[in-house]
């Protein structure tokens, strides 16, 4: 299977996300539908032309003649779906997905899923601090990273046809890394640098303090501004991964603090040329 | 004095600071000198406008004609400067600063300061991960707290005008705090913050991260380029206010950290709640 326009594309979760997909995928012309909870979003969709057509029902006409699903859902309810939906999938589907965490749900989907339905999961690095299908416009693709997660259970035609959907939504690059791998990196790119800023919101409160802060405190804790309900569930999904890397910050963090309490300058600045050093790889080109 | 285009300003150290100073005071038709370690920094400043006259030298006469003066140095430069070159001031004249620690320098300078002339402490919440004049025209004002730190020893109208300077150069928000709220506020919001963001670029050098990474890590981390001869001696100026932000920060961490051990969900949840709530008020109006 190729990424044509004669492809039916089915979302499954139209939040910021699933509404991200469906807004680029319009736009270069492709067949989307949509299904998700709330018929607010599914109205908003029609109304502003993010889908063809939608629904909250589980509507096997539109499931059934989908060739690629997309599911944007948090991980539970991604796993439990599947589990009582699946019959309903046309043979030959591809399914593919947006979550945070692989390792939690990738084996565990494509263990129990029909043969002829084949799962490539991928992460899309890209957010906002806004929910919601009414927020999606604002996700921006062009400067981010797509990742595609395969397992020895993928054919390369599924590799294929994910890693074009990445670059169809217009994602900066493409990438592609083991479950095992993704989990890791995700645990300390994304997962410890919410811990981070979470920690640091909630370990002072002088009042008054916007009036004097500067952008450093300002960009480091944007994502301070958090989905409690998913960030709690994808924690726990790597847990150990997440704890490891935790350690290693703190560690890291306590020798700062040691060099600091001894005045010890030159070991200070030791650990500033380095992160200086490994910081400049990070600049956008 | 009220900052009237008659007074001729000196800015002492033309960096990145110093050089965004006499830019902004220029560009609204004040007259500007500066002195500066670097002829090649003078040559351009001359050559793009950035000021009227400049020397590398201690020039008694560019010294003895300034009504204001701008120290752009490091706290023990700055300090040495003044202890041996305060002879050279004219009578009356208002020095101000931009340094980003206050205890360790305001009371030293205001108590060996010549009578006739005072000195009211101020710092911008203005930088840029680049150093010297030649990047000064990138640092934004506009969006910026500007903050004016008296103590006892000044005058209302010397905190007047240091207000006027901060406002003329365009700052969105003028504060005052006294030198103790100063460097509690600037241990928690800023120093605390580069710590984190170095020590997270310290301990973690996975290859490759840059191609799996989101705007989240690159945010966060921003601030881990890093001027280390400076931010070392700002750090250890501030040492006792500074390591205790950082034990508090810690405690908040070890506490998700347990949470997250403890699959304590609704714990974890809660932190997530507070920190979005209080973060925000850092929005940008």
């Amino acid at each position: 299977m190729r990424l044509s326009k004669d492809l039916n594309i089915l979302i499954v979760g139209l939040g910021l996300l699933g509404g991200s997909y469906a807004t680029a995928l319009k736009k270069k012309g492709f067949k989307v539908s949509a299904i998700t909870k709330n018929e607010e979003d599914i109205d908003f969709a029609l109304e502003n032309g993010i889908i063809d057509e939608g629904t909250t029902e589980l509507d096997a006409n539109l499931i059934g003649k989908a060739d690629l699903v997309v599911f944007a859902l948090y991980p539970h309810i991604f796993v439990e779906w599947i589990e009582k939906n699946q019959s309903l999938f046309k043979s030959g589907a591809i399914i593919t997905d947006v979550t945070g965490v692989k390792g939690s749900i990738v084996y565990k989907i494509q263990g129990m899923l029909r043969p002829d339905i084949e799962f490539i999961a991928a992460h899309p690095m890209a957010g906002r601090e806004m929910s919601g299908v009414q927020n999606s416009d604002g996700v921006n693709f062009s400067d981010a990273n797509y990742i595609v997660v395969p397992t020895d259970k993928n054919s390369h035609k599924a590799i294929e046809l994910c890693c074009e959907l990445g670059e169809t939504l217009g994602f900066k690059q493409i990438a592609e890394l083991s479950v095992e791998s993704h989990d890791k990196m995700i645990a300390f790119l994304s997962q410890l640098t919410h811990c981070i800023a979470v920690s640091l919101m909630c370990c002072n409160n002088i009042s008054g303090m916007e009036y004097y802060t500067g952008d450093s405190f300002r960009d480091l804790t944007r994502i301070a501004q958090i989905n409690d309900e998913m960030w709690s569930e994808l924690f726990l999904n790597n847990k150990d991964y997440l704890l490891y890397e935790m350690e290693c910050f703190r560690k890291s963090f306590d020798e700062l603090y040691d060099k600091i309490k001894e005045e010890d300058r030159e070991g200070m600045r030791e650990m500033m040329r380095l992160s200086t050093y490994r910081r400049k790889r990070f600049d956008k080109k």
